[in-house]
């Protein structure tokens, strides 16, 4: 057997983590003014039906989810169950190679192959009846 | 008007994200099979009625937290809303003033002073009611 010769995979890391918010602008002042985060977000962008403002805290962003519909799948996190912490992002070394393991360990997954997500990343997501609940997002 | 001798004050940093789970044992194989996670986690913890046990991604820890009993606050999150991420831990400079910033601006506190959690850390959590709808730690 001989080594890879890629060298190892890059550990996983924690990309963003995603806040369903019925509000962004009543959910900043709590980071600006109790966290001090500063400088203060980047433009708004806008992804699966949900404004989204990213707060970047260290390697590691928050981004703040709003629904812009009714219809939309924050929204209907919202209604079920309240604002809350909607969804993780790891950032893996090879996003198909991640939803290939996937498949072959039987987790069932939202997206069956990688599309494109806010800010042109990369990403799936895999289904929470998966993942002991949790609604988890893959990206590269 | 003099600079702080003490330089800027870090920025914030989001320090772990809690998981309520039935069954860390359930839990556990997405993270070490899907997402590569290697070695195995720390020897699980004993905080706040429930079973810890830390992953760790690069400066972010993900906290599996399984409940002791039925009357432990995760135990009755898992009963309010199922299984899902159950709160953000932000680790700022100074937790003494960020809890005095929380109570001169109106937020509530579950915790009105720093305590002993996890860890041996400082940590406060500020509730859920304040922070639309997001149950946040904070610690130092």
């Amino acid at each position: 057997m001989t080594a890879d010769p890629r060298g190892p995979a890059p550990a996983p890391r924690v990309a963003h983590v995603g806040i369903a918010v019925r509000s962004i602008a009543d959910a900043l002042p709590f980071y600006r003014d109790v966290l001090g985060l500063a400088p203060l977000p980047d433009a708004p962008e806008t992804a699966d039906g949900a404004t989204i403002v990213s707060l970047h805290f260290g390697e590691v962003d928050v981004e703040l989810l709003e629904p812009r519909g009714p219809d939309s799948p924050v929204a209907k996190f919202l209604a079920q169950r309240g604002p809350g912490i909607h969804h993780i992002c790891y950032r893996v070394s090879d996003l198909d190679a991640a939803l290939a393991r996937c498949r072959a360990a039987g987790y069932r997954l939202v997206d069956d192959a990688a599309r494109t997500g806010a800010g042109g990343r990369r990403i799936a997501f895999v289904h929470p009846h998966s993942t002991a609940g949790i609604l988890l997002e893959l990206t590269d």
